[in-house]
C-alpha cells in the first residue's frame, strides 16, 4: 500500500475584510477554532504583527502546523494547514477560516506529503 | 501585470540521516543557515521535539516562514519555504537543507501564492 505521511491544504483567501485580516485577536481566535474543529492538538500558538499592516500566525500542532499570512491591503490571506495522522480532519478548517476573515472566495489545493511505498 | 505575492517551495527530502533528522541542534542550525543564505530576516525561531522521535522547526521571517517536520524513522523531512518580497532568494535554501540532513534526494515543487491582477 502506498501511504502518505501528511496532508497539506494550501488555501488562498480572497476578498476578506481588511480590518479582520489585521486583527491580532481575530487571527488568534481563528487559529484556535480551526485547531479545535479539526481535532488537532495545539503545542504552541504565536502571532506576529507586521508594520504597517499584516499578520503572521503559526499554530504548531502535534499533527504538524497551521500558518497564516495576511495582506490586509489586498484583502488576501495565504494559509497552510499541514497535518499528519489518520484521525484529524483538516478540511474542517476551511469554512471556519473563510468565515472569520469574511473571505468572498477561497481556493484550495491539497497536496499529499511524504508519499512512498510502505508494504504492510 | 500579473503579480504573485509569495513564492512557496514545497520540499520533500528523502533518504536523510536519521540521527541528523532527530537532532534539535542540527534542525536549528539548518534553519539559521538557510535563512541567512536566502537573505531572509529572522523574526523568531522555534524548535519542538516530538516523542519518541521527530522534530518540528519553525523560522518566522519578515518574508513569511520556513517550516520543517522530520520523520527520522522514515529518513524523511517535509519542508516549506514560504517567502514574499523581491529580493530574497528562497531556492538557495535547497542545497543547504539537503546537505544538513544528508538527504539522498530531494523533490521540489514551487507554488506562487497570491496571484492576482495588479495593473501598475
Amino acid at each position: 500500500m502506498i501511504k502518505g505521511l501528511g496532508q497539506h491544504l494550501i488555501l488562498e483567501l480572497w476578498g476578506g475584510d481588511s480590518d479582520k485580516l489585521d486583527s491580532l485577536e481575530l487571527v488568534e481566535k481563528a487559529l484556535v477554532d480551526a485547531v479545535e474543529a479539526c481535532g488537532f492538538h495545539l503545542k504552541d500558538l504565536r502571532i506576529y504583527p507586521f508594520s504597517p499592516q499584516g499578520i503572521t500566525g503559526v499554530a504548531v500542532l502535534s499533527e504538524s502546523h497551521i500558518a497564516i499570512h495576511t495582506w490586509p491591503e489586498y484583502r488576501y490571506a495565504a494559509i497552510d494547514v499541514f497535518t499528519c495522522g489518520e484521525s484529524a480532519e483538516p478540511r474542517r478548517a476551511i469554512p471556519i477560516l473563510q468565515s472569520y476573515f469574511q473571505a468572498e472566495h477561497i481556493q484550495v489545493m491539497e497536496v499529499v506529503r511524504g508519499i512512498f511505498p510502505l508494504y504492510d
